[in-house]
């Protein structure tokens, strides 16, 4: 093909070495034999935007005019889409789409359209989501729209993981913590997940693909994979309005 | 201290998975225990910028005028200084700084600064440096300026080393490629080098820190921390006027 490739823009620093994890798939998923094969990435890593949990759980300022000044500079700055690489932070998406001149794909539901391609007929489907991921119904909806049943960490294992997410954030990444997230995956499988969606991007951070006794799908990946199809026009972006959740 | 912590901007994507070290680099070499204490950084991944080598062999149009853009472009996103992960690019900084409101640390100052710290008596450094990086003389003058030696990659070596930076740049960064690069640095330390510095962001993307018998000093590393130093006010930022080379 003949016509430019897109440019890629990024909101991370939700947290910043998922973000740096979500580079490195971008560029990992860019089939390019020299540098100018590349696709032009514009990243806004901006760990100071208010932590998310906190504001969705109304015990923090919110993250929205943060998130939409982002989406607003990478734009103007020559971004043709904007992808943000944090699942929870998806509940301000309504937000970040207004503010926004370019189109905003979606994590959460180009991870539910591969959940829905490649498990159309599973019962239910675990994700490991934050807090506020859960409490915002992002997953949830996403799925239940496809005819799925979403299972999420709840009580004791929600707090085990939230525990875990902030100590990934601290940047303990050890043999532990990655002991602590598969227990949390194992979990779900136990309550009838026939596979698990890395719904938060501190997962893969952990986790690898792997690593659970049923299929993992690393929604960091599988957005870096869409974004760039998307950015070599092989798919057709989806347009900028979505139904109502 | 109060002073809010500055926004480093990042030229990229020359080549892209430097950049992604890079960018991993700087996140590593910020002491934090959440989100919100890591720094704000904006990248510019760029990598349809014109090849390097070739525009400083004369075999290929200037990138000039896409890195002062790049650094433009960072800097009314809200850079508060600029950073360039690609030494070979360095050739060009007089036209990023003409370009650009705000300071431009330079990766090939930041680093002769620190050969000089920790090797001041040394006779001879060594420098992997990609051809146009040595046909500037960059790392030559820098080290000449303080007092030191520098021993590039010539002839054979040369075309050995360049080759295996565009075998990685092609995203072969297996151990064929790793133990190529450990002869280049073995080559120079028989050459007379006390200390080999890795001079092309490529380098540490297939040589470990230990890897030679000698010290080996990570330019890519070495910028990030400085950067991190400069954006929380732990080191003053170099003035944007430097002594002509």
């Amino acid at each position: 093909m003949t016509e430019r490739d897109l440019t890629i823009g990024v909101i991370g620093g939700l947290g910043p070495e998922a973000a740096v994890d979500f580079f490195a798939k971008l560029v990992k998923a860019t089939p390019a034999r020299t540098d100018q094969e590349h696709l032009r990435i514009l990243i806004d890593n901006n760990p100071k935007v208010p932590n998310r949990n906190d504001a969705i759980a109304g015990k923090g300022p919110s993250p929205a005019p943060a998130l939409a000044e982002a989406a607003r500079g990478l734009a103007r700055a020559g971004a043709d889409f904007i992808v943000m690489a944090c699942n929870t932070a998806h509940a301000f998406e309504r937000e970040i789409r207004s503010a926004c001149p370019v189109p905003f794909v979606s994590m959460i539901e180009e991870t539910a359209d591969e959940v829905a391609r490649r498990f159309g007929g599973a019962g239910a489907i675990g994700v490991i989501a934050a807090a506020g991921c859960v409490d915002a119904g992002l997953y949830q909806a996403a799925l239940k729209a496809r005819g799925l049943r979403c299972l999420v960490p709840e009580g004791d294992l929600r707090a085990r993981f939230m525990d875990l997410v902030y100590r990934i954030k601290a940047g303990d990444t050890g043999a532990a913590v990655a002991e602590g997230m598969r227990q949390v995956g194992e979990a779900l499988i136990a309550q009838g997940a026939e596979a698990i969606v890395a719904g938060c991007t501190e997962v893969p951070l952990v986790l690898a693909p792997n690593a659970l006794s049923r299929p993992l799908l690393d929604a960091t990946d599988l957005l870096a994979r869409r974004a760039v199809a998307y950015a070599r026009h092989e798919l057709l972006l989806p347009t900028q309005t979505r139904p109502a959740a």
